[in-house]
């Protein structure tokens, strides 16, 4: 079983960084990625605040945004205190973590930055909302007790055989294959006038990726539903 | 019911009062007691890193010794990362959450000191020793995340969470929108020559079939989908 990789988007922090990374080892999380963090990488703050989770900080992998760092997993949460009114299914840290365990493969976790979180378009390259239910009257998380409750809820499930999910043919599709049919559909549609006005556009293209990427397709379905689209395209045979 | 009373017996650093004090907060806890705090209380250092839970701060008791700090509670459990040998029940957050809230009245949980822990004598005037399962080779976990793990679990256990999809813009798609659905494409796909063989076609038909219906769709998205094969249909814009 292949434990979630953590992914911190703009983390702000170095100590949070290693208080994050701290909290991960403390429930056997060891993959730790990090998107644009604001003061650069490596971060002389991150290490003491670690506590001695080194090894977690030194595999630390470095991304200029988001898509790029996911794009070799599979089923991707993004942490949000609140919903944000998006297509999503939301979902508690319990429930992720059988949905991953189910799933097999390699998932992954996105948390926010300290002060502002994930923005929508970040929130909206993950399948899933993670949402921990906390007190509403008082609801801001520190950014590693967020990690923790993810990672704990991982660890205590461990114990637990995980119920396969009935395979469709195949491992889930990755992050990459999901932008190659984006691509190649937004292509497609783009040239055949689809897209009404510039205004419209990115609502349209988020509500189509947003349908599909529900939808949890296989590597194998996705290069079905890519063979679709390319015959489509074709003039009709005489 | 009652929440638990969160004891902090010799705590070090103000940071860290304030630190579980928002820890607590975040899940609802809101009666702290602390036990001969090192730097005496209050504390400077608390108040900032409390992030806002200051009135679980302005609440807090102080008392000489665990055993005052107990004497009006119920059941008591002392956290530790690794059990003791004494011969105690040794319980999981999630079970003693479970025996908190079936026994009701008032119960505590004891926090040892960020260094050291709870000494001996300490543990023994609980009723039950709670133990945070943690990965085995990194087992140093910081105060204000055992707090929370505690705190979480006795809020997640108070909320029934159902689970809950956002809105996906309306209701499911009937099975007559399938259909059409699948005619469309079908015969779309069939004029392109999609399907080699006729001993193929119905095995290529039910794959495509079954991808649409595990995707779930809406309505709504059943008609943006008949949009866009429409569209794709189309020789492309000059």
């Amino acid at each position: 079983m292949t434990s979630p990789v953590i992914v911190l988007v703009r983390p702000q922090l170095g100590e949070n960084i290693g208080k994050a990374a701290r909290a991960m080892l403390n429930f056997g999380l060891t993959e730790l990625r990090l998107v644009a963090p604001r003061d650069g990488w490596p971060n002389p703050a991150a290490g003491p605040a670690a506590s001695g989770a080194d090894a977690v900080l030194d595999g630390a992998r470095l991304f200029d945004d988001v898509a790029a760092a996911i794009a070799d997993l599979g089923h991707v949460y993004a942490a949000t205190v609140r919903p944000r009114g998006m297509a999503k299914p939301v979902v508690t840290p319990e429930q992720a973590v059988r949905e991953m365990r189910a799933a097999g493969g390699r998932s992954g976790i996105l948390f926010g930055a300290e002060r502002s979180g994930l923005d929508n378009d970040e929130v909206a390259l993950a399948d899933s909302i993670l949402t921990i239910p906390v007190n509403p009257a008082f609801s801001s998380l520190n950014l590693a007790q967020a990690v923790i409750i993810a990672a704990y809820e991982w660890h205590k499930a461990g114990a637990v055989v995980p119920p396969r999910r009935e395979t469709r043919g195949g491992p889930p599709a990755s992050k990459a294959d999901y932008q190659g049919l984006y691509a190649q559909l937004e292509e497609a549609l783009e040239a055949r006038g689809y897209f009404r006005s510039a205004a419209r556009k990115p609502v349209q293209i988020r509500s189509l990726r947003t349908l599909l990427q529900n939808a949890r397709l296989t590597a194998q379905e996705i290069r079905t539903l890519r063979g679709v689209i390319k015959t489509l395209t074709w003039p009709p045979k005489p």
